[in-house]
């Protein structure tokens, strides 16, 4: 009996391909049972259009969206996936996972969209431009300078998904895309193609995502790549021999395709000298059984001091012989491929737990560790995707650096220890060649999330042979969809193209105080110049005397004069924000709720008895809360002295009341 | 007679390649005289052992150095290099260049040395690693936090360079490369090695650099990349074809190796329907005619309003017949090169100016302008390396944003206007296709740089057809050779690998005051409580009189209930830091020279009438000036109420005396 084929999402229909003689759609089975549960095929979809589709239909009304309104989505989106979770997890057992590793996979994902919500609308503004970094003088005038901004590619991200993570790994490369403007073409792997396939009806059936936004292909790309230009971009995660591949395609070479990978890694565990043995063990063994070992951050190689060797085999092994109910691989030529890996293994190692021949329901294999030779390059090179690893003695930190870099870059490590001195030369010596890298120890035990688990605020790929790629990594995950583009202006051009106003722009002045105005009725540029407050010594004498704060440099004549910045008694600078204050509020009841910070505050001239104070006041970025009444202005402080040199420049922070 | 073959500069000693009939020299001609003027030929280099040497004795050499000893030597370099100025310029007349476009090469690099050098001082620790982004939280009791590190490729920055440019080229490459901590391996190309060649002997015979951290290769780079692993990089500067066909070397694509092109570019500037036309004219001819338009940055595509292409063609030609002393291409080649492209050229448009066909001495060809038909593609297309521009004529703000995309990825362009809304719409509008973009009118004329002229602050690089690469950006150009690596851990094994005091690592109180503590003395952690400080009604209506900022929030009962914050009177944020302040500050005279500025001050509670203070002051981050009497010190500062929750938290920065 033919089970049903999945369906492709793509140019804004679902699309069905054709099971035919001439085009037989693939059968796909249940891990652990080995029976089909569906069918697999792309035949007949029109990639060129999808692409089309993408760029033209879901890039301009993803543009459209600030950055604040396209986070809300995500979390929409996480609320309706939260109310469908157990669907998925029933999905999910056919992919050979427990209940555990179903919600490893499908939380995890969940997590991922939540993340990169509440990240967008602490670390984003509510706008569509990314303004990022200071602006940069480029003249002595002050009218020519230059500022970076960064904007979404035009393009669509084309995501090719492994098997072994069918909802976190759409979901992980679908999100940073989402945020930052672009569409998405989503990919999975066939063996567990079925698991996204649900996970994307859920999605577009919610109706919450525009359309165009998110594309998906169940089965072959066909030919995606011939048509990719150079404002799309390939987000890859799976074997470093497909990897190569793609990145050497033609139109990827000759359009300077963004192309980010995640491949083969061979990840270190390494126990320090004075580690603690019960953690180190049950970081490995849970790295082994989980996912039933295939995950790309597993620990596939053990450090382990030479001579600790034996208490952690031992200890190891009793703790693998307790393992129960672990989930099975993915499919039978996954288990095929990993009993060859693991006979690669054996020729440098030798096998002290498990059976790799022993043949458990469908897919499974039980777990099997090796004590392999560190000076052999197979425990560094040969990557079993299951629940397989291998530990291997070394002597001294520089030999464990050593050893660790032979894997040639990797997504992840971990290190056991106490020892504040061994962690910090381990952490520099490994850094290098790895993505991610874990201290674990007795403080953080019992909070870690563990060596394996990838976190939406932590960057995700490793160099060389891990793939040279970066995801997640917080907002930096977000940029790596984006186009960064250094402006050069004089400052009210900046300002009309960034929407913030910048130190040398137009400021405007009125009769009405800026406190006065609501968040709609403020804009940039508006001004409130105050003043002048005159410092005496009396002030500053009696400011001491109330505060506490009788640092010499305020109070002590001789001291001062020593003093090689000052020269003479100086007023405080708590003093001078404090005045600045008095002289920029507006004491009545108004639309101004609260002054809620102050950033990046520079005293920058010594303000000396006599010295009179002015203060301007620009309102400088406006960001609307969506959900709140009221939102956050930053405004820029300059106090001036009586011959116009700034003393002190700062944001003040403030929120303020919508209509 | 036979001139001298250019020496190469690997493992640590010269190399001059035999020129014999097996291995013939190619000859280097005087792009004016067309003499033969030096041999070049990498015969006989060891390109692995090099690569080895830069590994070996480079990296660590470097490695051992702090960001600011490397500024330092950055900064010797352009002094030396800059007192053998005039010697570069004689040698730089053989490539074709007038003494204005050898100053923009040569003086253009050692401005590149120093504007790093001095970014490094402000912008990196004085320290070997750098931390980027804040620490991230990563549970909820705080035992487990996240944050990232960049540390140093352990390979060799493999830096292939473009005839045009042969001193700013190599040293905006290597100056990046240098302050990361990664060892270069230049390769000029060969028309115009010759003063490269020259370059990099004045360099080296400054004994300034580090051994192995600057190799040179004068010719091929003959095996080189067979030998890159995933700790290499690679910057090239050049033509598409090559770059493709360096991008799909077997090493680069199997150990996944940070490639960065920077390759053709039909840059654009459009002429606004408001925009100054002289300013206009002025940009296009300069950018024809300095480097005789061998600038990758050069405008080949000049937009133009419909309506406003006769008075374009009347002044820019006038302008061109006024250009005297116009420098030769690079090469006979080169012109022939260029002849061909201008043919490609007429085919979608007529010449307006100039005769491609004309003579001048050696490889001159005097500027041609054309007038082309912008829904062709030539003008989109071909790049005529050298004095040639493309008047185009466009219709309203979306055609002109349609036509500069056509370029398919650019580094820079240029906006003429004095419009801020036409000027967002066009940089917004063009942003994703453009590394660079520069707003030219009347406010910035005078101190602009002009459209050709990357800038060391600033981004330089394109995506698309321009190479996809980005160099430059000021320290995004020296992450780019680092490896970025998520470390998780406790708060004090963090603060062990970092060296920064990080929230909830270890406080270390002593019974000296730690305001009493040298630099040297200082360590991240040293730690002062004090207080507590009852905040009265009293000393709030005082503050509010004495600095005259009486806001409601602080005075008015009634309106303080009211607001959806506070619901009752509260203290003055300023007041808050004054009087802690008052609580850390030791007075008398000692280490501590200044309070020079806050960061990151955030108001987190309201504190009421009654509610006591308490300060916590924690050493957080040393930064010595290795030329100052003193160093930067950062605190952080966490005032407390009375039941432990935090009020206020913001970082204290001082300069605090060494002994």
């Amino acid at each position: 009996m033919s089970t049903t084929t999945l369906r492709s999402y793509v140019s804004g229909a679902w699309h069905t391909a054709p099971d035919s003689p001439e085009h037989p759609a693939r059968p796909l089975y249940d891990a652990t049972t080995g029976e089909e549960i569906a069918r697999i095929s792309s035949a007949g979809v029109d990639f060129a259009a999808a692409l089309a589709h993408g760029r033209e239909v879901g890039g301009p009304a993803l543009r459209a969206l600030t950055f604040h309104q396209r986070a809300a989505l995500l979390k929409a989106l996480a609320g309706h996936l939260r109310e469908h979770r157990q669907e998925l997890y029933a999905v999910s057992a056919g992919t050979g996972a427990t209940l555990a590793d179903s919600k490893f996979d499908v939380d995890g994902g969940i997590g991922v969209l939540l993340a990169y919500a509440s990240k967008a609308k602490r670390e984003l503004p509510n706008d569509i431009v990314y303004v990022e970094g200071a602006v940069d003088p480029l003249s002595r005038g002050g009218t020519f300078v230059g500022q970076h901004l960064c904007v979404p590619l035009h393009g669509v991200a084309v995501q090719v998904n492994a098997f072994n993570f069918p909802v976190w790994g759409p979901l992980e490369k679908f999100a940073p895309a989402f945020l930052a403007g672009v569409p998405s073409l989503v990919k999975p792997a066939s063996p567990t193609a079925f698991l996204t396939a649900r996970l994307v009806e859920l999605i577009i059936d919610s109706g919450l995502l525009p359309e165009g936004t998110l594309q998906f292909v169940a089965g072959s790309l066909g030919d995606t790549f011939d048509h990719l230009t150079g404002q799309d971009l390939v987000s890859f995660t799976g074997s470093a021999a497909t990897a190569q591949t793609l990145r050497a395609h033609p139109a990827i070479v000759r359009n300077s395709v963004r192309f980010s990978a995640e491949a083969d890694s061979l990840n270190f565990s390494a126990l320090g000298p004075d580690g603690d043995l019960d953690l180190f063990v049950r970081g490995l063994v849970a790295e082994m059984t989980v996912k039933a070992g295939q995950k790309c951050t597993a620990i596939r190689r053990a450090f382990v001091p030479a001579d600790r060797v034996d208490e952690v085999v031992a200890a190891a092994t009793a703790a693998l012989a307790q393992v129960d109910g672990m989930g099975a691989l993915a499919s039978l030529d996954q288990r095929e491929e990993v009993r060859r890996s693991i006979k690669a293994l054996t020729a440098a190692g030798r096998i002290v737990f498990g059976d790799p021949d022993a043949d458990g329901p469908g897919a499974h294999l039980g777990p099997i560790l090796l004590v392999g030779d560190p000076e052999r390059a197979e425990p560094h090179e040969v990557e079993a995707f299951g629940p397989v690893s291998t530990i291997l003695p070394y002597e001294g930190t520089a030999q464990l650096i050593d050893y660790a870099a032979r894997g040639q870059g990797s997504l992840a490590g971990s290190i056991v220890s106490e020892d504040p001195a061994f962690v910090r030369e381990v952490v520099l010596g490994t850094a290098p060649f790895h993505g991610r890298l874990l201290v674990l120890n007795r403080a953080d035990a019992q909070e870690s999330t563990g060596h394996g688990s990838p976190l939406p605020q932590l960057v995700h790929g490793g160099p060389g042979r891990a793939g040279g790629g970066e995801e997640l990594g917080g907002i930096r995950g977000v940029l790596h969809h984006m186009q960064r583009t250094a402006i050069q202006a004089d400052p009210d051009s900046l300002t009309a193209i960034t929407g913030r106003w910048v130190a040398g722009a137009a400021r405007v002045e009125s009769d009405v105080h800026p406190f006065r105005k609501h968040l709609e009725e403020l804009r940039p540029g508006d001004t409130l110049v105050a003043g002048p407050r005159r410092v005496t010594q009396e002030d500053v004498e009696h400011f001491a005397e109330f505060t506490g704060d009788t640092f010499y440099a305020h109070m002590d004549a001789e001291a001062a004069a020593a003093n090689p910045l000052f020269g003479e008694r100086v007023a405080h600078g708590y003093l001078i924000v404090s005045l600045a204050a008095g002289l920029f509020v507006d004491p009545d009841p108004g639309p101004v709720l609260a002054n809620f910070g102050v950033d990046d505050l520079r005293f920058l001239t010594p303000v000396k008895f006599g010295d009179e104070l002015t203060v301007t006041l620009t309102c400088k970025q406006l960001t609307p809360r969506d959900s709140a009444g009221y939102g956050e202005v930053r405004w820029d402080a300059d106090v001036t002295r009586q011959d116009g040199e700034s003393v002190a420049r700062y944001d003040v922070l403030t929120l303020v009341a919508k209509q």
